[in-house]
């Protein structure tokens, strides 16, 4: 194990460490870990903040940012075994789990490297002037993308890696040239210091300041809240509860200068069987649905909450398939002992607005665990609002059951916004249930940001295409996505230049398209050069 | 002239006439113009939102969008004469710069219906699956923008036209494929009547239902209020004061589902002179920035409020120069008696505040006129959110004079954000300006929008690469424009679509690449089919 000090780091190095503190807990055993966090201070907050505008004009290098981004892959793979070993202790999520996360979020740190080299996301455009067109002349005219500013990330609960202190957020931003001070998120505290000195090593490496990256603990509300509201901060980037996102939300549209708040929060992620799926593979979709509802403890942005099944035989047949798999589950350790309370909470709510409890795992107990649950009722029982169409962070899924096709018909009037929203057919489907299919998947793309045929919605794949976003309450802004290579286009502003000397323009609105990047000349796609 | 009927237009029908009324006034002669206006009701609102909900879905071909603005263009086009003559009495602008901001907004319709019908601005990416993938197959992504929903747009009074009916917000937010409601500005109703009933003609001779557009009458805030609250509507856009653009986007914020407020507000869009500029062409330079000051009463998002020149002899010879020219102005008409009276308590602000009056123009004292003015200070004295750096909506400029170039490395700091800086140097500048040149540049480049280089920052320029927009106050989202071909990207939201068949495809997704349009392919740019 490599030592921790339990201290923030702001721009490289250690903070003081101060009175008040805190300590990372093994939810498994319900104790606290022996390493002391200090709370960081309002000062701490300042310095970061400082330091990272100080540190901005050394990510202008574009080249620079990707030998960055692939320098902190590269330290966090060196370290993976200390790494996962303390993130195991702080979450309760199996090595697997964790040593794949680590690999997402190595490739997501090259897949921004790569973003961020080949150059092209700035959108440069370039029209020509013309000095003799009349009445007045034409000017030229050159514009992009360039960073923001500085960026506050808070680290996620449920993925100490991928939405962390090197996750998706904090690689998006450094790629459009952003430095990013980290709030760490109290559970798991050693696992970000860990990833913060590997960032610190790479960040020494490839010759950046130390105000790239700072990163600090405290396990209240304080220090979040300061660096949301600090001047110097531009935007911030979240993943975690409605509440939560709402919050900070509210916190930076009441600064004297507002700014964005990226925040993915809450999502049900609805999957729906036609009659036709369940006619063609009941049990291998139960098996399916089962382990995407189950999958790390329920305890994913993706989990589907709400499974739409018809009446019927096979219906039936489907949720009694469904119903023995939950019951054959072991209990699962969750990520906090909050958590699990809250998932409780939750079902205690689902209870109160009418749904059956249909079937529930073994339950022995132990500390910060909890058992999967299947819920069941009539979609026709469900109202806009209801908190049964609200998210219920855990392994527990609600089937709702349909008399007809035209019933579903109203699903999209019911649900809030969602990251995802899966559909399962049979292949073809039968008429009219492909009529159906095809009325639903356009109501289901006006309120989800992923839209899934015939597969679950856990898995997020990184790759350019990928929409991880969604309308409210999925996300803040349905305008952008936190996963994959357009997440880098949050954290950019446009700025144009008129008239510009060829000296004072940017590498890539040079006439001579230096970095070979995708450009629009006159409103054309293209990288040729300006003649 | 063509019979107003001073009612809103709710999806092609006139509403019923309301008790409560307003009329235009003609400012320059403090006169009610004849017309009455009925207020519309929160029902009509309600009823504008449903019909714009109820036809978007008959926007969503591309080649249609692109056929109903060019038609838009052209039934504006038709009706020039009339529209001019009742703009020129409802806001004094003269008849020269009404028939040139007609030929802008058309212009913008045209150009807005390139980008539908080109159609590559929906940043569609495919990434093919791969069934044979270890140890997960991976999903075939592909992903695209869509329209956001319907908008509501706030008509601007400075650009009765070109930012208003069928302005800009308006065009873009067709070209997205979202129907619009726009809350018309009391200044002009007649004018935005007539163009209002080009509008419909244009949606009925194309096919379009009429719900892709209503315009709703009140002079008081309640209806934009209700508009904004509406739960139908996703967006907003609007261009006016500081104060309504924030009131707007807190309302927006507040709402259970928060939407996107895309303000342009407030700008001073400082001139900074180098020494060497002034030795130059000291008289060129101060008719210019006379010109650009004073232009169509100075009631211009990018009129300059604020120019910086260096002390010394050629300083005090520009600003003589300037200070004759502002002393022989003649009094203008300003666009209502409201804006009149701002800008002449913006003036006592100045006052009070410590400028120095150094000219003022002619004033007869007419109805809803004033005379532009012409104030200067010392750079050292200007202190960050000094009145002085707030913008005065009208003819009016602030000379800052400096002592030396360093004086000038201060000036972001004393800055809000911009809609443009403008830097006028000698060609080439001598050292040591041509470094301060170099080091302003990226300074300014931090508070602006837009950087121009040797010309002035009235007049924007409608094409693929223009940026109007800017940090806060000049905007709400300084990632946006709100002129220019990237003004459509406001008013969409990214969807994705995992494994989806053909048939469930959008066109701009489908494997041969039927419209022709740039993709990504695997990251990589191309208009080639996926194979």
């Amino acid at each position: 194990m490599i030592a921790l000090t339990g201290r923030s780091l702001i721009a490289g190095e250690r903070a003081e460490p101060s009175s008040e503190c805190f300590f990372g807990v093994d939810p498994a055993a319900g104790r606290p870990l022996p390493t002391r966090f200090h709370t960081a201070s309002e000062a701490d907050v300042d310095r970061a903040a400082r330091a990272a505008l100080a540190a901005q004009s050394s990510l202008r290098d574009a080249e620079l940012r990707a030998c960055f981004l692939t320098s902190v892959a590269e330290r966090l793979a060196d370290r993976a075994t200390a790494i996962v070993e303390q993130a195991q202790l702080e979450t309760a999520l199996p090595p697997a789990r964790l040593t794949g996360e680590l690999a997402r979020t190595t490739a997501q740190l090259r897949l921004f490297a790569d973003v961020a080299q080949e150059g092209s996301w700035v959108d440069a455009r370039i029209d020509p002037g013309d000095p003799h067109r009349s009445p007045l002349p034409k000017p030229d005219v050159r514009s992009l993308r360039v960073a923001l500013g500085p960026v506050a990330v808070f680290g996620a609960s449920n993925f100490p890696l991928a939405f962390s202190v090197a996750g998706g957020d904090t690689a998006s931003a450094w790629a459009a040239g952003c430095p990013v001070v980290v709030k760490a998120h109290p559970a798991h505290p050693g696992t970000s210091e860990l990833v913060g000195d590997a960032i610190s090593i790479a960040a020494d490496e490839v010759g950046l300041p130390g105000g790239v990256f700072s990163l600090l603990f405290d396990d209240g509300l304080e220090i979040g809240r300061a660096l949301v509201q600090h001047p110097l901060i531009r935007a911030v980037g979240f993943t975690g509860s409605r509440g939560g996102g709402l919050a900070l939300s509210r916190l930076a549209a009441e600064r004297p200068v507002p700014i964005p708040v990226f925040a993915e929060m809450a999502s049900i992620n609805p999957v729906v069987f036609l009659p036709s799926a369940l006619a063609e593979s009941s049990e291998r979709l139960a098996q399916g649905l089962f382990e995407s509802a189950t999958l790390g403890g329920g305890q994913f942005c993706t989990q589907p909450g709400l499974a739409l099944v018809p009446v019927g035989d096979d219906g039936d047949d489907f949720v009694e398939q469904l119903a023995s798999r939950f019951e054959a589950s072991r209990q699962t350790s969750m990520l906090t002992e909050g958590i699990a309370q809250a998932y409780d909470q939750g079902c205690q709510r689902f209870d109160q607005a009418g749904a059956r409890l249909r079937a529930e795992g073994e339950m022995t107990g132990e500390h910060a665990t909890v058992t999967a649950r299947l819920w069941e009722i009539e979609l026709a029982e469900l109202k806009p609002q209801s908190p049964l169409l609200g998210e219920v962070f855990g392994p527990t899924t609600l089937v709702a059951r349909y008399a007809d096709l035209r019933e579903l018909d109203n699903l999209p009037n019911l649900l809030e916004g969602q990251l995802t929203a899966a559909l399962f057919s049979g292949d073809p489907a039968p008429d009219p249930e492909s009529e159906a299919a095809h009325r639903l998947w356009q109501a289901l793309a006006q309120c989800a940001g992923r839209l899934i045929f015939g597969q679950f919605p856990t898995g997020v794949e990184v790759n350019h295409a990928m929409v991880h976003g969604g309308p409210f309450p999925a996300t803040t802004d349905p305008r952008t996505t936190s996963v994959g290579a357009r997440a880098v286009e949050r954290f950019a502003r446009l700025v144009a230049f008129q008239n510009a000397p060829p000296a004072l323009l940017p590498t890539e609105l040079q006439d001579d398209n230096p970095r070979q990047i995708w450009r629009q000349l006159d409103g054309e796609v293209t990288r040729d050069p300006v003649r």
